[in-house]
């Protein structure tokens, strides 16, 4: 079955006809579309126009606010948490990069935890936020239990993405943007979709043993932290995704490790949540509030061209900087369109006869 | 050869008199030997006393400035740019905590950049610092460089580890401490003295492939990214190292990347360093900038005992939290003392003769 483009436009105009029909407003609906989109333009599929039906679900079970009143609850100078009230990440996640990027401009660095929140889409758009105030742009989630500590035989932590912007001078900025695991869960939904084999270190069965088992999560197996195994550093994926849950949930007040709640609509809330929602931590730093822009900026260049000049390994072409190979493919789907695999593109048929919406 | 066995006493004292015959004012020569021997407490023997030579040898060229002027150079309400002088890493980053910590008690969190510093021991001291005082406590520092980014057959970064403490209520905090590679290259050390071979994903070699030889970096090797290879994720790992370095270095105005300064005194320093001596990243979170600091810790406790209470795979007793296994380690070497290679203690005595010292 052969992917079916759609131009950025045409899948732009669907998912903003979704969020006006679930009952977002115009500017919410506008932003959530733009950030769910940002990730198909980017390449990670996974958490693009793939995901609209699941939130449509969320929001049909009563777990997503359409008009949610997203407030601070508590702050100082240079922190907030803020209460989410159920909306969707897509939303409450700039929102609350605007409260650090305002904070930043007095005092320096701002630093927002957020709970009661929902998905977010890619951890990448809210750090990149930043980048047009010259701030260095920070933004993680917790999400629903897939990964396995070091050592247990129990998924814990979600995939817990972190992302960091950079800006620079004349240079392409720098843009991290990944999960804390050893590969993402869209990686395994891949596999499973051409019924390939997954590497070894990616996942481990419901004993803890290795596998290569592409539908192991629905036989009680579980991601592996960043490492794979303890001997290749695993305890170093596993703290990171540990950091993230904790800056994110525990540190606002949102539903952590095991009792993250989950994103499928028919998967129950978890039992005994200690938190409300899923939880997200957003920060950023002006430039200069460290070194004047123009110094920062000159050796940033250098160093993202020092970087992207480096001598290859045989067989590779070229040495990337973090986000290049996603800025080079915004730039391709922009122009040639966004390659749908043929069950999103069912999914999307499906939510426009719901909605009596043509895509 | 076995191990030599000495008190944490009979070492403190060694080593504050070594920084006293430096020069070093008794206040920081009494730092300075807490956070070098805080490493061979907690089981990171490459970090620890084992490294003081090295201090010494830098002093001895001129590298290291044992009585610095360290002064803030650039501040905002949440944020500084601190300039070491070329002092002890070691006591050049307690300082910039206890700013980043006087910050975050004026507004919420603290942030502090540093300059022209030197190596600062291990990481997971600073951070600690910040939680008796009910903080979330960070340190990172570049390194000189021995890790290859993703696809590179050049070393561009250094180990650049990341710590991150944070305090609970009663249980244990949780402390995590580690470089951005798949294994530091204190374990490569381990395996050169051993005369056995590393692990794959460990290392490559001059041209880029996969190796097992434990003297690889002598002969044109890298260490690789925690992930080892794209498949298993070096490219996060990579970015992680990559953000260590700009946080610490051009943030601050300190050398970066493979201009970073080399720990080894007989190594010249690298031509044209853009910026003045290593860099490291220091920053401090209060917890009740967030939360209430009562219900941040009733949170934390939960989690980490349900983390500790995890169940473990097969062949393995528990799950771990970061900093459990160095806890552990740091009450038994208080008890039973410190086990010191022969080299190391032969470095040892040849210091004790140099400034006539008994050991």
């Amino acid at each position: 079955m052969r992917d079916t483009i759609y131009s950025y436009h045409q899948l732009y105009a669907f998912a903003l006809n979704v969020f006006l029909k679930m009952g977002c407003s115009n500017e919410d609906a506008s932003l959530a579309t733009s950030v769910l989109l940002s990730a198909d333009l980017r390449g990670i599929d996974s958490h693009g126009i793939a995901r609209l039906v699941g939130y449509v679900r969320l929001w049909e079970a009563g777990r997503i606010n359409a008009t949610p009143n997203i407030k601070i609850v508590h702050e100082t100078p240079s922190t907030a948490v803020i209460d989410g009230d159920r909306g969707l990440g897509l939303i409450v996640a700039p929102r609350a990069m605007e409260i650090a990027m305002e904070k930043a401009k007095q005092v320096g660095t701002g630093w927002v935890s957020v709970k009661n929140s929902n998905h977010f889409g890619i951890a990448g758009y809210h750090a990149m936020m930043a980048l047009e105030q010259e701030m260095i742009g920070i933004a993680m989630t917790n999400a629903s239990a897939l990964v396995a500590p070091t050592y247990a035989a129990e998924k814990l932590l979600g995939t817990n993405p972190i992302a960091v912007a950079i800006p620079a001078g004349e240079a392409a900025p720098f843009v991290a943007d990944f999960a804390t695991t050893t590969a993402a869960n869209g990686k395994l939904e891949i596999a499973q979709r051409n019924n390939t084999t997954i590497p070894l270190g990616w996942a481990q069965d419901a004993a803890g043993n290795p596998t290569q088992d592409a539908n192991i999560l629905k036989n009680g197996g579980a991601l592996l932290p960043l490492g794979s195994e303890k001997e290749q550093g695993s305890h170093k994926g596993y703290a990171l995704g540990s950091i993230v849950d904790i800056f994110s949930a525990v540190l606002s007040g949102a539903s952590f490790g095991p009792w993250a709640p989950p994103f499928p609509a028919y998967v129950p809330m978890p039992e005994n949540m200690p938190g409300e929602g899923l939880g997200h931590f957003i920060g950023a730093m002006r430039i200069d509030a460290f070194r004047p822009a123009a110094d920062f900026k000159s050796n940033m260049d250098l160093w993202l061209n020092r970087f992207r000049s480096a001598k290859p390994i045989q067989g590779q072409e070229k040495v990337y900087v973090a986000g290049d190979i996603e800025r080079t493919m915004e730039a391709t789907r922009m122009k040639e369109g966004i390659p749908l695999v043929n069950d999103v593109v069912k999914d999307l048929e499906t939510l426009a006869t719901k909605f009596n919406l043509s895509i």
